[in-house]
This record gives C-alpha cells, sequence and structure tokens, in this order.
C-alpha cells in the first residue's frame, strides 16, 4: 500500500490560466516525501539543511492528465521502488479526490535521489534511517 | 474563537538563510483565509477565478518574530476585523505548535480585502456569502 | 542557434539546503519560453489567459547537474525540438555563467506543450504566430 | 535617485485570478534588494546563506495599487530610508513602465532589516560593505 499524502489546493498554487502551476505539482509531489519521512520519524529539519550529507533530487519527471484547480483536495500516492546504496526513486500519483470526471488521475511524476557527502559533493552510502523509512512505505 | 487552520512547514518554504522565506508567511496566512471560505461553504474555484467580480488585497503587513524551519508544526489563527460594506480586514498570527521557545509567536500579520467589478475595477459590495463566512469566524 | 535567456538565481529561488529548489528550476525554464514568445511578438498576456485556446504542458522531466545558487548567473539556451500540428518540445540546458568549475552545465530540461480548445480540453492545432516563434527558434 | 530594477511579470508570478498573487509582490522587490548588493561588490552566496550574521526581515508592507499581469514590463525604484547602527529599511515603488493606464504606480511597498548573530539571535552591528552598499543607494 503506498504512502498517502492529502492536500487541497491552494491559490497560490495556480497560475493565470486557472490551473495549478505546472512546475508547483512538483513541488506538492515533494510535500508527500516530506511527509513520508516525518511520518517515519526523520528529523525534517536537519535533513533538508544541507550538512555534512545531502540528498538532492538528479531527476525529476511529470505527466500532466487533468487540471487542478484552487479548492481542488487531492491525493498524492507516493511509492519508493528504487532503493540502492546511495541512490533511491520515488514514484507519485496525484489523484482528484472528487470524483466528478472519469479519469481521477491529475498527474503522475517521478524523482531521484542521490545521496552525497556536501563536501566534495561525492556518493555516499543513504542514512539507515532514511532507508527504513523508504522500506517500511514498501511494504 | 478565531478560525484556526495547521499546517507543516515545506521545504519549498525555506530559503537558503535555513528558514521560511519572508514573502510566504504571506502564502500561509493566505492558505488560511482559503480555508475559512471552504469552511463556510464557498466555491474556491469560481470565487478565485476572477470573473464579474474580485475581492483583490489591497495592503498585507507581516511582522515577523520567530524564524519557522522545515517540518515546523504552525497554527495560523484568522480573525476578521473590520467587515464593511465592500471591505474587511483579516488578522492573522502564527504560532509555533511545539512550545520549546518562551515565545511560540512566528507571525502576527494582517490584509485588507476590496470588492471590486473586474470590468473597470470599480468597487462593488462583498458578495452576501462572502459576508456570512466571516461574520460566522468573528462570533 | 538556439535562443537565450539572462538570468540571476534569486533568493526565493533557493531552499534551506542552500541551493536552487529543485521545482523552482523548471520555472527558470519556463521563464526562457516566455522571453522567446515575447521576442517574437506574442502577447503574454492575451497567450497565458487561459481563453478559448490553452498550450498547457503535458510533460516536464528535469536532470540536475550542478547546485545554483543566489547570486549565481545562469544562461538558459533554449531550442524547440518538436513541432508538430498540434504539439511542440522545447529543450532547455542551463548553463553557470561564471566558469569557476569544469563543468559549468547546471541542469537540462525539456517541455512538451499541446495545444487544446479550453472548453472540453480538445486537441486543436497550433496557432500559427506562435509556431513562426518556435520555427525562428530554430533557425 | 534611487536605484532601480527592471522586470517582466512571469507566468509563475501570476495566480488564477490573472493577475501577480499578492505575496509575489513582495518577492519581486526583496530582488531589487539582491540586486542593490550584487551591484555594491556584495556576495549574495555569502551574504544569504545565514552564516553567523544575518539579516532577516522583521517587518514588511505592501499596499497594491494597479493589477501587474503576465508580460507587463516594470521597473522598481529602491530607496533605503533608515540605517541605524543594526537595522535599516527599504523603500520600494514599482512602476508599470508600459504607461497606458492615467496611474503607472502598480505598488508601493517597504522592509524593515535587522542584523542578527545567528546563533542566540541577538541584535549585532549592520556590516560596513553593506552599509556602504545601502548609503550609496541614498546618494
Amino acid at each position: 500500500m503506498p504512502f498517502t499524502y492529502d492536500r487541497t489546493i491552494h491559490f497560490s498554487d495556480t497560475d493565470a490560466a486557472g490551473v495549478v502551476y505546472f512546475a508547483n505539482v512538483l513541488s506538492i509531489c515533494h510535500e508527500s516525501y516530506e511527509a513520508l519521512l516525518a511520518f517515519g520519524g526523520m528529523n525534517l529539519k536537519e535533513f533538508f539543511s544541507g550538512r555534512s550529507i545531502a540528498v538532492p533530487i538528479v531527476h525529476a519527471s511529470v505527466d500532466f492528465l487533468h487540471p487542478m484547480r484552487c479548492g481542488d483536495v487531492i491525493q498524492v500516492q507516493l511509492k519508493p521502488t528504487e532503493i540502492k546504496a546511495s541512490k533511491f526513486r520515488l514514484d507519485y500519483t496525484i489523484l482528484l479526490s472528487q470524483k466528478t470526471e472519469s479519469n481521477p488521475i491529475a498527474a503522475t511524476a517521478h524523482t531521484i535521489h542521490v545521496c552525497i557527502k556536501t563536501d566534495g559533493r561525492e556518493k555516499t552510502e543513504l542514512p539507515e534511517a532514511l532507508k527504513q523509512c523508504l522500506i517500511q512505505a514498501i511494504e
């Protein structure tokens, strides 16, 4: 069962075309990743401060299937898919919770994260606590 | 009793100084206003689409008392304070829910909103449904 | 020769890890697309208002090669690559203008855009003016 | 003569009402402050990293006089107004460069900045280089 994150679309997410600005869809995906980490007991403040090690995103990809508008209630389903020594991939499916239309998937996306030492930016192993967080979300 | 809106600080809210980017504090305040409107039964999609009438913000002001960091849990307390024919003011207090420090207020802010016709941008009366929403949050 | 767009990294682009927030890299790419349209004489206000026809992004993808920090001067090189009847693709290369390191490419990205009627969201042909804008940037 | 900063309104600045999202106006003001610092030879990367000393905004205020839309060309006029030992104020006027209407002022704003030690967040004196930057923009 994927980890789920519920969210309402904010006015600040939208653009002059009346729908969520495309890049903000990836921000919403990232929020679900943060929620997963918090759920797994990680200290977000430390984890995202960029001290000693960091786990930056090296690739992100998103497909837009259905526009989202201010006030829409969505659910992000998040699934870690490839947990390697120093790397992992997260798959996201964003569902429009109000099924007023036949296809309720608003977007799908994935991100690839690589663990590095902030000095020199060399690859290093994922912290064990992070790994456990991700593994729990698969099972 | 003020209307309350609970929120976790996202990574995207922060800046390179490690805290919430100052202007994003106002976005968080606006989210609480959207939550109030949704709670009162307003259709956000229509309300914020800028059709025929709009209720733009004409003034915003914010004081920063305590930095907020990724993962911090906050509560926005929202109180409408001056509901006039075509105008109202919203007062916001942002509390850090984890009282690890003596002063848990992170920021205070207010916004002033004026109802206008989108054609010509002349002042007009607040829609009755909006007025009721705001009044309920005072009582 | 690709279309180029010069930009300084703003503080608001960054996150608590001290570098540009990943999703903001796509926003910077989009700015270069807007600059191309403005250069080609398109009226951005109308084009992005979502009236009658719209050209939403249906796919976006980005690879991050080098972190960007506040104050960094970058150049986006933008190249339309697949101009079809109702669809086109834009390829972006973001260069760090200050060549203090061996690899000055900060990110590469692409977006795919499809022209639709806003009523019903059916595919329709690209407006001729837009097509000309894109073609000029290839030659 | 105030320091000036020229800018085009981006699609990402706008919201579903078709105009610049209110909080983004303050971000645009902050960009002009960054441009002033860069012009004065400050290293933005270091200055905004939050190391040892920081100069956070303690108050921000903005009045919205005229909506700004995607593609609008604006000019921010920035004037430091109260340079004290550990504190200063910046005043911003945003002009719509295309004078198609009688009142070309889109917004006015100000921010108050206080210099602190990041450990303990106690007030401390403004760095001399910053002070010189600000003073030059007054004369």
